[in-house]
């Protein structure tokens, strides 16, 4: 029998100790060995249910217990999941999480304490929740030279987004539909910002560098500024508007950063709505493969939990995932260098300033076009490049967004 | 270094040597080991090119070669596919292959042979060609129970079936295309009557129950049958018409087939097209899941070879992958008992018969109908009563379609 401690009972964590109950058998079988969850760290009262006899609140029990191989941090945020993760892999005990913030911020120094101790610091469920995606890029697709990631990371800016698109609502609307159906929290800025998006972005980042990069690498838009006129604009020219988290390589250069962006209908991102999510990977030999699927939930995030579990489980005495290592040097080149079309709406009273100062470029031919506006499609040119020209126009350009 | 041998150097064989030659240092990487490829099997005369040193004519030079630790299979077909596989495992050399037709009659014998010899015998290229699709079933959804694997095998058929829905061609022009442009093969039985399609849904039920599952267990039906009639039906009731290879869990029974099947257009598979493979997954943890991709060609095949070949250099020595044992039990219970409703075309002149016969059922409202035409969609029911009901009306049915 090997003992699992789960550090926090919210959605995930309760959803980790429910596939643990619910698939116990066929698990045992895959991890050659039962799990059996024996402590439960959390504040709650769960006086009562039949959790009770597992709660503790002081962490070193757990740190303590040698019998406890592997530890499911599913707290989230950084304070104190740090603290804990890192001393129970001192203790020589696998850390499985879902903490996109805590890898993205401390992931390098989390791995490199497995190292040393000879365990695993696994975190599959931190990007697209139960959608396998780091392990296919690091086993599956070794064979390639990744030469794009490129994401649908976050769920609820997607449900807003398929909303817009699908059903016409407003960005206000359809945020507060997605407040309603519980898609979206009740301050649902690091999701509409794009910094949940741009988290999962650094860890995409780093496995595809194999060094460590940080949120501050990361130049983040969210999708606060994009409205049903953009919408419209993109459908007559047979594109959707997504937040994508991308990481790519230009010219010798890598590039991470979320923004939104007009994608073509016939995409495979495209077609991925509501709050499902995607991520393309561009690689040299196999072209592009997409992993879909729900990216976030009690169950599908656990799910992901649990594999890495059973992971750790089959291999309690090795450390199989090196993952990736520290480093000073900056990788990421400033998003500003990044070269590509844009997309630009502005009031029609203004069409020969704006493309003037935005020449060459393409006007968009929208039959539906909002009364009083037009829209534009530029030549590639660099981010730095874009914003200085959007300075000079003073404010007439009404919204500015890369086309994939 | 780590010594290699291709056998056959067809499309995939030369797309392995390309893909180890053009990535080498990142696959050295990866394997922890340069990759050295050491012999080519082929009869072809490869005089005047790189590859004319390494290549043999004679298996066992290879065979008898201590220093070849990984043979990769991209010879095709049974025979001698298997007997070299054989012969390769029993000298303790890891085998990789591409050869969906020789796992899905032979897997079995051949994963026991890796077993006794501490190598393994891996085929993530067999099914979705570079898809990443049997490590993350076997390790990324491990903490679920699979209900459903539904998938886009075949990538002749699914461009064949694109050109109808898309392009308004009847299937015979579709196909004549297709092999214009290198798709479908001269005789093209394998992919469009489905047997392509049936060998990789052997492997996915092989992986699914953990038994071996042969080829004779797959009720199989192809393309030929579909008419342009049945596209414009299919597209009234918002659907598309795609050949799926399933696995399906129903009332405890398990069922592997392939058949055409309606599926609506808002469905993850409905917007995979031309040659991409994608496969779905149902787990009961993780929802549904999705992997899509190049299906086929000669450096996605290879894509997913060399990961297999970097597996076994990274664990020499080590059975790292179990797949499955054999059975003499029938694990899949016959086509004829799987329930479901089917779509039915037919002379609107016969409308009485059939749909009086068919009750109860719904008729299709289709204002672009073919002259003298209509359809219907049935209730759910099973293979075998359906069947009954389609030889009491004589041949009045034109097509019978699943609907998933």
């Amino acid at each position: 029998m090997i003992q699992v401690a789960i550090l926090g009972c919210g959605t995930v964590g309760s959803g980790v100790y429910e596939v643990l109950s619910m698939n116990h058998d066929s698990i045992a079988g895959k991890a050659e060995d039962t799990l059996e969850v024996k402590y439960i760290l959390d504040r709650k009262d769960f006086s009562g249910t039949p959790l009770a006899g597992k709660v503790v609140r002081d962490f070193s029990i757990i740190e303590n217990d040698p019998d406890v191989a592997i530890v499911c941090e599913t707290m989230g945020g950084v304070d104190p999941a740090f603290d804990y993760s890192a001393r129970a892999l001192k203790k020589g005990k696998h850390v499985v999480t879902s903490n996109k913030e805590l890898v993205a911020t401390h992931g390098a120094e989390l791995l490199e304490l497995a190292r040393q101790n000879n365990v695993n610091y696994l975190f599959e469920a931190s990007v697209g929740g139960g959608i396998p995606i780091l392990r296919p890029m690091m086993q599956c697709l070794s064979a390639n030279e990744v030469s794009e990631v490129c994401g649908i990371l976050n769920g609820t800016t997607n449900y807003i987004l398929t909303r817009m698109i699908r059903a016409g609502l407003s960005f206000e609307d359809a945020l507060k539909e997605a407040q309603q159906k519980g898609y979206a929290e009740a301050n649902p800025a690091a999701d509409v910002e794009g910094h949940d998006a741009a988290r999962k972005t650094c860890i995409l980042a780093s496995l595809v560098l194999g060094k460590h990069v940080y949120p501050d690498a990361v130049a983040v838009e969210g999708i606060t500024g994009i409205s049903l006129d953009d919408v419209t604009f993109a459908s007559s020219m047979d594109k959707v508007i997504k937040l994508l988290g991308r990481v790519v390589r230009q010219e010798g250069k890598v590039f991470a950063f979320v923004s939104p962006h007009l994608i073509d209908k016939s995409h495979p991102l495209a077609g991925v709505e509501d709050v499902f999510n995607a991520i393309l990977v561009d690689g040299n030999a196999v072209g592009q493969v997409m992993f879909y699927g729900a990216g976030a939930g009690k169950l599908p995030t656990a799910s992901a939990v649990v594999a890495d579990v059973i992971d750790c489980a089959r291999h309690l005495h090795l450390n199989r995932f090196a993952g990736w290592q520290d480093s000073k040097e900056n990788l990421i080149t400033p998003a500003g260098e990044f070269v590509c079309s844009y997309y630009v709406r502005f009031a029609a009273a203004d069409a020969a300033a704006v493309t003037a100062a935005l020449a060459p470029c393409q006007t968009v031919e929208c039959p539906q076009a909002p009364a009083g506006q037009a829209a534009l499609v530029t030549e590639p040119l660099s981010g730095a490049d874009m914003a200085e020209k959007l300075a000079a126009l003073g404010g007439k350009a009404l919204s500015c967004i890369r086309i994939l």
